[in-house]
């Protein structure tokens, strides 16, 4: 990534997002959710992505059943063989090793309390237990790891036992040992220390790597430390998914590695910089797929993260941005906001207006007009973020140029859960809409799965003239998002949409009616369509 | 705070929530906000309280019309004299110090760039600015502290000047010099160092602070670095909020300098045990007051920074919690949660069952349609991590404990756009229930702001002899999650309950249609409501 790249040392990225991610509170992935995510996270450049743990319930199984990365070697998670079988006897193993994996990731107790407690089963035991599925993976073929869990917490307890268990995965052949900081309440210098010990019991820290989580808000430090003393692999998720308070955030340590002097003179890792430059799409896309909000304050791709709205720091900063940044928005992909009502606003503005290929004066008092609009939409629970097609068209409408195709005079949505003729319980959804074309009524019904697929049905059969027009107009993703409490809530509604040319567009509608919120979305997607189909909307080179 | 006080050295907490939190995108403090937080902040026993910059804005001149603190030190903020004018010709410098403040914190520049470009005046000059104005302060009869802007990046670039700013500010008086690392890119293994080099500089660390942005998320580690190093005042924000990533978060600091062997055995700050113990209160009052969702992965304070859901780790957690968490959660005032999931084992199970008061034997196999029903269920999308009301209704159903309260015989929901009398476009909803109680059939409708809150309305307008008893019953949050892509999708419901008992319960329901998913929803809570109150439910010990 840099001139002198025979200097530094090669730092390996292990993401755990599919599996210690995926103990969140909340966070359910579907076996669907879990390929979208080796996917983004391949086409990244990561180096190992663990999937789970094959064989512990039906998704992680279902997700084991094929190789699902191109490029980063595919990772099983599960325990070391029981004690008191063989490795060739134990069910749990075999099906690791069988698994449609690359390597297999064990976890292994590195702290005797544990041993006793938890695995009821003898120091010696443990240690052959690791032995043994470490050889019996390699054997195989496979790539063995070792998470050795609560390693620091049981250094502390027994230092020597828990070096003999990092030290016999290693001996054993594991690829790689990896210290875990299992509870998370390890402080950077003890890591730093223990890691130095660790390697100077004889463990290559080419070999070595660290796992740490956020508890004390220090997984990031915490990781770094560790690569600091000689560990070469950091384990972590994206937006520091996890258990508790998260993993360490492999989002901001992929960024950190690569644009900070002190790491990035001496290491580097598998992403490139133009992969880099997409860091930020990749954090936003993930909290898309998690239905969440992106967490603004976020470091490096937090829609905040180069936002100021200090007068001192905004003018000086627009002098000379470098002095005012730690790093450029660019190298990740965010950008720079500066939020005063005044010209860096205006020109903010401008910037996105002529993304979409609409050109307009900055003194032109229309564009005070619609500044205007979208501060005051925003304000009542719109967010334009997401909803770029909705942006354009409130634009091009403020700027008077979007043509009224059709209308909708009234439409009229029932919901019915009755017992049926056979006396099942049903529900039934039915939407009827009353749209009007060159001052022809055309009136249209539909049953659907729920009320806003009975709208989207009714609304979208019968469009007069620009029926066959929106043939291949397709809605890929609906969200919903309640913006405050209680079932009269304001909603906001966000729809993707696409069609044979394979762009994709994004309408936003909000209200305190879920239903009247999917329709101004669906309004705003068709009326989009029809102006792209006309050349004169959806210009922008960002699909 | 411990045995050992006399050994023990005392690090100030400084809180600037109310003058760089306020930079936060989103933060605007009204006055009588920033009176109810610097009661909050001055309760809980932080040292130093900065209110604002009073002459800045009207609010925080206001807000400077009387002190708002009663132990801690109310300090103002702002910048040093100008240039070219005496300290007692500058209106700002005469502004801070007549202010009804106990101190006055200046912002000076400490990186020679800035001196040059944003100040415009020599390095002299701005050496000489800090000396009047600390000078001036101090002859007031206020204490005065520096804030060394860019003292981080301005150490890299001219060590020598920014160690002068430093020490010119220690020499006229200062009591804290602060050293700032404004840009927030600073690594903590920089912080160490440079503040080292600071005291051998001849600054005394008693006097020196850090003031550290989590640009790179390691606002803690470095503000730790720092102390470590021989500062001795932490600057912070309640939650890390503050411009861009935010600052340090105090409220994790609080609890790792109390709580963490590796600083309370040299550190002590100003809260006490019994404060400490109201640490989670604190964090989540102050969200309340900025009106958002307490992030759930806060470290200590977090709904989830104790709860786990593997299942491996839920059961021998419960058999000893202190090997499992890093520190104890009573002592930060949050509570250990553990969650049902697809993840869990039987003896998760039976653990959660336990906590709801429900008492079966492992080998019942009930246990094991109850936990073939919670998978299936969750296979099509339900989730009962978030949803105890739900589960504990599924569960004594499974059990065979739950009476036939009422029925649903059907609902009807009509949801209609359309132009009233007057003209105006309007969305009127609408919703008909008929309900069964002991034979007799009521039938209820009901308008509401959208198709859900009609038919919540109008299936808790009359549940016959029950209607009395649901009355006290609040719907606080409602939440909806799609599960996949178009407007057909399945759609996940979360509803949030209380009474005026205080408890809350979470009930979960799930369709392709989003009302059937709230009605199911809504059923559980009733029905949760009605065991509640017959104290046949809601035993558990967690609210």
């Amino acid at each position: 990534m840099a001139e002198n790249n025979n200097k530094k040392q090669r730092v390996y990225l292990f993401d755990t997002t599919l599996r210690d991610g995926q103990q969140t509170p909340g966070v359910d992935f579907s076996v669907d959710d879990k390929i979208a995510v080796a996917d983004m996270l391949d086409a990244f450049g990561l180096d190992y992505i663990e999937g789970g743990y094959p064989g512990a319930n039906p998704t992680d199984t279902d997700f084991f059943a094929k190789k699902r990365t191109q490029k980063a070697k595919f990772v099983a998670f599960g325990m070391t063989k029981r004690a008191g079988v063989s490795a060739s006897n134990d069910p749990g193993l075999a099906a690791l090793i069988a698994s449609n994996s690359d390597a297999v990731c064990f976890v292994a107790k590195a702290w005797d309390y544990h041993v006793r407690v938890a695995l009821g089963c003898s120091n010696d035991e443990n240690l052959e237990n690791i032995t043994q599925s470490v050889q019996a993976t390699v054997k195989a073929g496979k790539e063995a790891y070792v998470d050795c869990e609560h390693f620091f917490d049981g250094y502390k307890a027994n230092p020597d036992y828990a070096i003999s268990c990092a030290k016999t995965a290693y001996d054993a052949g594991a690829r790689w040992v990896v210290l875990c900081d299992t509870n998370g309440g390890t402080q950077p210098d003890e890591v730093r220390n223990i890691v130095k010990e660790v390697i100077a019991a004889g463990i290559d820290g080419h070999r070595l790597g660290i796992h740490a989580h956020n508890d004390t808000e220090q997984a990031v430090a915490n990781s770094l430390a560790a690569v600091d003393a000689g560990a070469r692999q950091i384990q972590g998720t994206l937006n520091g998914l996890g258990e508790r308070c998260g993993n360490a955030n492999l989002i901001t340590l992929i960024a950190t590695l690569a644009l900070k002097d002190k790491w990035s003179a001496r290491f580097e890792t598998g992403i490139t910089e133009e992969k880099l430059s997409e860091l930020t799409h990749l954090s936003r896309s993930f909290d898309e797929l998690l239905n969440r909000a992106p967490a603004s304050q976020s470091p490096y791709v937090g829609a905040s993260a180069f936002a100021t709205k200090a007068g001192i720091h905004a003018s000086a900063l627009l002098k000379d941005p470098a002095t005012y940044e730690h790093v450029e928005p660019d190298r990740i992909g965010n950008t720079r906001r500066v939020m005063v009502s005044d010209q860096g606003g205006k020109s903010n503005f401008l910037n996105v207006l002529a993304r979409h290929g609409i050109n307009v004066r900055k003194d032109d008092s229309r564009l005070d007009t619609l500044i205007a609009i979208v501060k005051e939409r925003e304000a009542s629970g719109y967010s334009y973020e997401g909803a770029d097609a909705s942006f354009e068209l409130l634009a091009r409408r403020t700027l008077g140029e979007v043509p009224t195709f059709f209308s909708v005079d009234s439409y009229r949505i029932g919901v019915e859960r009755r017992h049926n003729a056979s006396g099942q319980l049903i529900t039934v959804s039915e939407g009827v809409v009353k749209v009007t074309v060159d001052g022809v009524q055309h009136m249209s019904v539909s049953e659907g799965h729920g009320p806003v697929n009975a709208l989207d049905l009714a609304l979208r059969k019968d469009l007069g003239k620009y029926q066959a027009e929106i043939q291949d107009l397709e809605l890929v993703d609906y969200k919903v998002r309640i913006l405050n409490g209680g079932t009269e809530a304001i909603t906001r509604v966000l729809i993707e949409s696409t069609d044979v040319s394979g762009k994709r567009w994004w309408t936003v509608g909000v209200s305190d009616n879920i239903i009247d919120a999917s329709f101004i979305a669906l309004m705003d997607s068709i009326t989009f369509k029809l102006l792209k189909n006309r050349g004169t909307a959806g210009l922008s080179a960002a699909e």
